[in-house]
């Protein structure tokens, strides 16, 4: 599994061969299709995963002693982090795993385009419950929360998908100002010098 | 090419195969490798050709005789017909190519990933111009007219990976919303009824 993740979040589905996971995860194939009987059950596996580890990372921007406005900019800002270090590391701007996936396989693989679009909508979930509370708290003007929610989920994914055609992570780091006025808030920078 | 471009838009690179490629063309692999010494050098083609179609529609939509907010939400609603028109057709939202590919994959084709990364920027540089009337004319406030046309550009991409997600192209129908929230204009919808 943990080989299935860094190989599917590096490189994408189609291009990662069964024998390859293997390979890497120094198991034989018997093994592999026991716990996987289709490949396409490895990746619902991988975006299972993918989504509790983000989710904790959710939880503790959401969840953190700050008001509900500045709690959704330190989620902003931490989306920026993760891709700037993966990048760092790895010489490439990876992405998203969730929004790889969408655009790879979501025409071709229904099961998993389920998945994602769950995922997503979980995403969004999470997202919708801090902007209602900042819309009750009179830091946001009022409107609909799931549907601003969605709209953000989109312009996250859409940044980091700039961010990886041009493999430069530092395109992310505008994604509060812009998140900001889509939500109808005032358009802040990220304070760059401060927190790099 | 024709066929490498029908392919590709609905399944992606990596799945589809050179043999396939020519099966689907009626020309043998000698003929391919003659015009493509390598299948990246067919999908640099693709995307080439994508944008001279994409280019020409955004032509039509952002030197139309309105003015240039108008144009900007023409082409939006241009965007959802095409998606929405493409599903009706082949039963899936199969997003746009440019999206697609540099999610598929940026990470480990250096030489695809410019070409996209080029493309998305003309992408940028269009809509860049007609912010610019629109804010010169008094209806969008005045800014940095590059960096909102990449927000815009990323926006545009996000909500059709969400729409791809859900393989629901509705989602595309509230793009202009957003997008005028992130220009800084006044959020407006679709007028669906009359347009549909």
């Amino acid at each position: 599994m943990k080989s299935g993740k860094m190989l599917i979040a590096s490189r994408g589905y189609t291009s990662v061969g069964v024998a390859e996971l293997c390979d890497h995860a120094g198991v034989r194939k018997g093994s592999f299709y026991y716990f996987f009987p289709s490949k396409s059950e490895l990746a619902v596996a991988v975006i299972d995963s993918f989504w509790q580890d983000f989710d904790e990372s959710l939880t503790l921007a959401l969840e953190a002693d700050l008001s509900p406005l500045a709690r959704i900019e330190a989620f902003l800002d931490q989306i920026f982090v993760r891709h700037r270090d993966t990048c760092r590391s790895t010489g490439n701007v990876r992405g998203c795993l969730l929004g790889n996936l969408t655009l790879e396989l979501s025409a071709t693989e229904n099961e998993i385009r389920q998945c994602l679009a769950d995922a997503l909508g979980r995403f969004g979930q999470r997202l919708a419950a801090t902007i209602s509370e900042a819309m009750e708290v009179g830091e946001l003007p009022k409107g609909d929360a799931d549907l601003l929610a969605d709209e953000l989920v989109a312009y996250v994914e859409g940044m980091i998908l700039l961010a990886k055609a041009r493999n430069d992570a530092s395109v992310i780091e505008r994604l509060r100002s812009g998140a900001l006025a889509l939500l109808g808030g005032p358009r802040r920078a990220r304070r760059s010098r401060a927190r790099n």
